[in-house]
């Protein structure tokens, strides 16, 4: 088979479940350096994030990807092993294949082919990668390579990240930015009784009420061009303790914003806690900001690029969204890189019998080598 | 020491815990059947109940109590073993002490000096206990004997409840009524999804707000002499997957009123559920309404009889309350009885380093004698 399947195959095989790199990055490292690039191994905490280069001076162009995957669930429920690549019916199946395996072995390629075909081309081509994009906290991360960056004073122009973004079909959707993150956990506290003496108690659940409806029914911005309006969600709501006849002391909630640059995080910070207020509540908000907005803008020279590159390749025009949940882009974004996404189709991922189709992978490094050309050709 | 409290420590040493009789019921049958009571033994699953009878005809006064206990909770949090029975300061401790086996030997000891008085005294005398007061259903106690009562036709005049009463002196309060308890488990039906997806999902948490703060803030009716107003509670609200990401597809919520008599279980029921329907929720609640409530009315023969023995034997007016929670009174009452309690003093029920005064204890017999006297002698 050609060279993006026999990485992709090899990298399946690796049961690299976050935090584990499963000695991926060896791999990648190992045929990068091949080629002339520059490697570093940044490890923090349990966290493998690996970092290749090649070229000199500026612009700098970065692929930005993940090793890690999540976990299989039940490995019965899979038609075959999720760690044994297998192809049937057009589509190589295991876990990662689509998130992002496939992304990650066709930039690879991509960039052996580029800086083999240009070892003098324009600025620095880069090559990110993590073994925490899939975890809870993402704190060793790319969050984590982006502060190391920040202290080298390290600039990135331009970011693609290898997210499968793709919907029906392969360039048929590239991000072009992402919704902020910005997460609460809310305590209210009560006066714990029993049932048949309220008047004894004070039962958070109703003194709760009437601000949760009024934060369910808020209306917090009206989005703009590039963004739908910012939704609020009321993830968990616990309280009480099992027994029926009790009234229950406090009252936990995790509450989160997905928002809009028409958004300031502190300002729905802000807004949420007048509410709370208003209505009286004694209560403790511990506020988690996971991550900012960004946003390529429309005249953005990698965005035009990718663009460009999804046009010609396979004959579409891609629909530019900012929707969808949030990527390690958001850590590289605030560093002043343009950032846009690009990867295969996304329908199985996180799921059983994970698979991308061996058609769309075979093609995606043409895409990938295509923008370093148009970039730093 | 005297007959009742000798009793009473024999009790103690019997680690009763619902619906555990642990032979207390045998000790008790064991001396009415010597003075010429007649025993049934009616056991119901796991449950001991005790039925004792004298005389003849009517009318039918009962002495109604438990002999099971709840659990002790941390043992190590006692100042002595809570099964074995100590006396310090004027009061005896032990787990059950108060709630209520100082009332069945109580009890125990004024039947068998009122029958050796009186053997030919009016009417009958009863005596039940069951082993499953303290239990979360009450399936198999003083329900299953209710029903058995009213099969056989079975009619009780007045039953005393010997539940632990007093606030601070022995005799300062009884019951003369009891609010009914309806309880709803609700649940709300949405579309689980994820949270930056939101327009893909139906959160529950969402949908119920504005339904919750409704019912939190109903004022269901203004009680009456009586009763205080109904009260409403939700002493239970869960809804999350645990995950800060997913928006939950069902939220679970327990509900609860305590009601007067100023409204009916059914319109009750039909006005919480005109509220959910009201904010077009996708719920199902199953209702359980564990008793209705009832009334002594003031100038009821035993309610007029126990206040007169109060009033003689402490020189103190009884407060006369429908307050707290329920008791077995709610499953006799329904068969035509009046139904009024006098206890103890409650301040140490349910709790570590459970107890009842010496003296409460060594007078509570004669309260009882002296109902019997009034009412059979």
């Amino acid at each position: 088979m050609s060279a993006v399947f026999d990485l992709t195959a090899e990298l399946i095989r690796r049961p690299s479940v976050t935090p584990d790199d499963a000695g991926c990055q060896a791999l990648l490292a190992e045929r990068l350096a091949r080629v002339g690039f520059t490697i570093e191994h940044l490890r923090y905490g349990e966290v493998d994030n690996l970092w290749a280069t090649h070229g000199e001076g500026g612009p700098l162009l970065v692929f930005l990807g993940h090793t890690d995957v999540v976990p299989t669930g039940p490995v019965s429920q899979w038609q075959s092993d999720p760690f044994e690549p297998v192809v049937r019916d057009g589509h190589l199946y295991g876990r990662g294949a689509a998130d992002m395996k496939g992304s990650v072995a066709a930039m690879t390629v991509a960039l052996e082919q580029f800086v083999t075909a240009h070892p003098d081309h324009r600025g620095r081509v880069g090559f990110l990668m993590t073994s925490d994009e899939e975890g809870p906290t993402n704190l060793d991360g790319v969050r984590r390579v982006a502060e190391h960056f920040r202290s080298t004073g390290e600039h990135i122009d331009w970011c693609v990240v290898g997210e499968p973004s793709s919907k029906a079909t392969l360039g048929d959707l590239i991000r072009v930015g992402r919704r902020g993150s910005l997460s609460g956990t809310l305590t209210v506290h009560g006066v714990q009784g029993h049932v048949a003496y309220p008047e004894k108690a004070k039962n958070p659940i109703h003194a709760f009420a009437p601000a949760l409806a009024e934060l369910a029914a808020e209306r917090w911005d009206e989005g703009n061009a590039d963004f739908p309006p910012t939704s609020f969600q009321v993830s968990n709501l616990n309280a009480g303790t099992g027994a029926s006849n009790v009234i229950p002391g406090t009252l936990t909630a995790l509450i989160n914003f997905r928002y809009s640059t028409a958004s300031r995080a502190e300002d729905l910070r802000a807004r949420a806690e007048a509410v709370l207020g208003k209505h009286g509540l004694d209560y403790r908000i511990d506020w988690n900001l996971s991550g900012e907005p960004f946003l390529s803008p429309a005249n953005g020279v990698l965005r035009g690029a990718v663009v460009d590159v999804c046009r010609e390749l396979c004959g579409i025009e891609p629909e530019q969204s900012t929707g969808g949940g949030t990527s390690d882009g958001r850590f590289i974004a605030p560093l002043g890189a343009e950032v846009v996404e690009l990867g295969p189709v996304n329908a199985t991922i996180h799921k059983v019998d994970e698979c991308v189709s061996v058609s769309d992978l075979e093609k995606l490094p043409s895409f990938y080598q295509a923008i370093c050309e148009r970039l730093l050709g």
